[in-house]
């Protein structure tokens, strides 16, 4: 029995979060938390999706599904009418009209890809003689909104198990991993509607990426960090703090300016250390380094006022145990991470943990920069 | 029976600390908590000084006291001789050996003034026939070494009651303010070594000052703040911060250069928005402006690496209550201030008093801005 297992990544913003909105460099790197996917071949000529974390368990008859033309079948640009034909499938469904907005995205998101990739490329032949349905149950670690980058391993996994269905996908094959991250920006337009594409790209090739005007760069040479990352449990518009963060540097421009410059070449030195990490056993320096940039951009992000009192909270309580930590994404709540350093005391570590709980606060200890995608098909049968 | 007041105001650093000290503008204004002198004859044919707040109770008879020759006699610059005499007279005092070194100098200072303004203006025949000595009480509210000016303050007091006993001194003379300013320059040079001549200048004139690069400028429309300043009891050594915002500077020069641009900014933003306090009767939006750039730059302070949890604890309490707080002076501990409107709400201020007093903080309730030094010379038997 046919089975495809896909998975992959979430992102953290380690620094240039805000900054970036006015063209300075920010970083970010692949989060080991990750969107889980199985697809399993069904007998009922439905397409199902079972989504655990957004309370999604639906399906649609295959022959319900719209006919796709050659633009629908490209992963260049969303095709407006495929699109929208999908848009009217879903809009009709009563178990979607209610809670999250995001729960209808996921499903058109889902039924686009299928169309596009799977779809596709079955000829109307194989549509009449076996019209097998898929099955997809997807699980994530990801908490859903708090700006590491959910959906776009939602979209990943739903991209590369997609197109695993229809030929032999390679996650170590450069062109199968641009196919993925091409469908998977699609998914993400869907669901976001302007997505920078940071996300999916991150959640696809791991590692780490700076970006700045709208442009990526890999970082080839990054070392993976351990980090705590703590979410506030604090919900925030970002939306609201972005458009905080503009007001204010149009009534201080003289003031803003000068720390969202610093803000970015904070970024930039982040990257030369991390580049130095790579080429030397003496870590410790650098990691002091590390921790003294982590406290200030946390600081200056306060005085942009994208600051909670919860985060800072976590920021101090980190220092309070010799840790350094600062506030992730748009900040007025969401998530801070914690810095671990290699071989980091076990004391501490508990203390932290400890102290967390007592707060009541979630709480992942994980990597940043691993992996990106993982998929693999495998037959029962064979 | 002759008797001279004096009284000096402290003075506070509203903006700019720290990045003064690398040419950027800074904004300080008179503290309208003073140090108060209270001069008076004795036939003792002594100088006496009590200044309880360095536990000073200490007399000398004015035949110990040094020759005073030309130079001594002028405020361009300190007489070395002069100082080096008064120097071994009080090192030879036992009272003295233990406690703040700040005793020592407080005394030199005393001593030396005196010599330079009343002794070198007074005959031997004078000296001779009525050896009028001369006792001094001092009291201040200011908190000694906090960065509050308080030697200044001290030193002003000095100056004006010593110019007072030899001539007719008026407060609002402008030759007369930049007699007792030189020579407090003088008195603060025995007390501090090297200083900027910042602290004196405001607690002469009063009102505030902008300066950069070692130049003052008077700011002429400074209109009059009500500040609560909160003492955090937390010690720090002034010199440990300054160099350690330069070794900060040193390791990250582009991240630390736009943030201390940003805070000279920051200044003059400031100076500018209270040039409109003075212009319109409309304040509210300018004092909306005032809250938001005090604890933006209360942030950068933390970003550059000179705050402290107990300075953020006020900056979180009056927030809470809708206020505006920032540390002030060099940081790492001392004292923060907290902005209050105009007609600001007593409900609201009662809060913050009982709050301050929960976590055991001493505070002023205080005005920024008003009057310099008050001299006043009165004879019981006129």
């Amino acid at each position: 029995m046919l089975e495809i297992r896909a998975s992959a990544p979430g992102k953290l913003i380690l620094h240039g979060e805000h900054a970036v909105v006015h063209g300075k460099l920010a970083v970010a790197a692949s989060l080991d938390l990750r969107a889980s996917l199985v697809l399993t071949l069904n007998d009922d000529a439905k397409v199902k999706l079972s989504l655990a974390e957004l309370n999604i368990d639906i399906d649609f008859p295959l022959s319900d599904l719209p006919q796709v033309s050659a633009e629908g079948a490209s992963s260049t640009q969303l095709d407006q009418p495929l699109y929208q034909a999908i848009h009217t499938l879903v809009a009709a469904r009563d178990e979607l009209s209610e809670g999250l907005e995001s729960r209808r995205f996921a499903v058109e998101a889902l039924l686009y890809l299928y169309c596009g990739i799977v779809k596709a490329t079955s000829t109307q032949e194989q549509d009449e003689q076996s019209p097998s349905g898929v099955t997809i149950n997807v699980k994530s670690d990801l908490p859903i909104g708090a700006g590491l980058g959910s959906s776009a391993a939602y979209s990943v996994c739903l991209a590369s198990s997609m197109l695993a269905l229809t030929r032999p996908i390679d996650a170590a094959n450069a062109a199968d991993l641009d196919a993925i991250n091409a469908w998977a920006f699609l998914s993400e337009s869907i669901i976001h509607g302007k997505p920078s594409g940071l996300d999916n790209t991150i959640s696809c090739f791991g590692g780490a990426v700076s970006f700045a005007s709208g442009k990526f760069n890999r970082v080839s040479t990054f070392q993976s960090l351990e980090v705590v990352l703590v979410d506030t449990g604090v919900p925030r518009s970002t939306k609201a703090l972005v458009s905080g963060v503009r007001e204010r540097k149009h009534e201080f421009p003289a003031v803003m300016d000068p720390l969202l410059d610093s803000m970015g070449h904070l970024s930039q030195t982040f990257l030369d250390i991390s580049q130095q990490l790579a080429e030397t056993s003496d870590t410790d320096p650098l990691f002091t380094k590390l921790e003294t940039l982590m406290t200030m951009n946390h600081h200056m992000l306060n005085a942009i006022g994208v600051g909670h009192p919860a985060l800072d909270d976590v920021v101090r309580l980190a220092s309070s145990l010799g840790l350094a930590a600062k506030l992730t994404g748009a900040g007025g709540g969401g998530c801070a991470y914690v810095l671990l350093r290699p071989h980091a005391s076990e004391d501490v570590k508990a203390k932290l943990f400890a102290a967390l709980k007592e707060k009541g606060l979630r709480y992942w200890t994980t990597s940043l920069g691993g992996a990106g995608v993982a998929v693999e098909r495998s037959d029962a049968n064979q």
